[in-house]
């Protein structure tokens, strides 16, 4: 693949080593951040929506994850409200990357973790996502 | 694929959800688990080599990852000395089960992470690795 241009506004953060895994362990390593990239493949995009899961994201770690992924350049922000400013969140190119990366957790997860929810049944959901966002973008931009 | 019998040592943690990607990052969403789990597909199995890798895993959190990734399964013990006792660690079935989430991520971190190292050097070695440890298991035993 060609190399791609950085967003000015991504943050270079200190790297552990060169190796990709643990680069995008730098980005990526945690119990929430993949949580919040999986709802928006979902179609999630404000911040009242991202915090419905199932998983109840205390309200400070999702702040803190989305202000991160911008940061990052996995998704992006934009205003749809002005009287309160609300913002929309929407992955970037760069996050909608991440769909290898999620399709293979949850392979995973379903062969190896008993009880997990059968991700063929929100596969669907999500491709029909990264089509929409492709091509469309956040509504009200 | 077919059910896998669950081994009773594995630890059934308390879920925060159904949801594959997140019982996955139960599992593996920090910034070291899976660090350990690539050096292990790339053959290292005593904790002094595991203790080597450029990341500089401090001592307290190899062995905690260590304990918990066999409590999940994902890898096993076993003496390969007596005096003083020394453990070798390797991949089970299900922790070579994650060589599409490794790969998945290193090409992700190829593409979109700029200065990392290219996953196609070292992904020749992390074919070996899996391909000898399914024939040969820990040399020792």
């Amino acid at each position: 693949m060609g190399k791609r241009q950085v967003n000015p506004s991504e943050k270079q953060e200190l790297k552990r080593s060169v190796c990709p895994v643990s680069c995008v362990l730098d980005i990526l390593g945690d119990k929430w951040t993949l949580l919040v990239v999986r709802d928006m493949f979902m179609g999630k995009k404000t911040y009242g929506e991202l915090q419905k899961s199932p998983e109840k994201i205390p309200t400070n770690i999702l702040a803190e994850r989305l202000k991160r992924l911008e940061q990052s350049g996995v998704i992006e922000k934009s205003q749809y409200q002005e009287r309160p400013v609300r913002y929309a969140y929407t992955l970037t190119e760069k996050g909608r990357g991440l769909a290898p990366v999620l399709t293979a957790i949850m392979s995973w997860g379903n062969q190896y973790v008993p009880g997990t929810y059968p991700a063929d049944k929100f596969k669907p959901m999500f491709t029909r996502q990264m089509t929409a966002q492709r091509s469309a973008g956040v509504k009200n931009k």
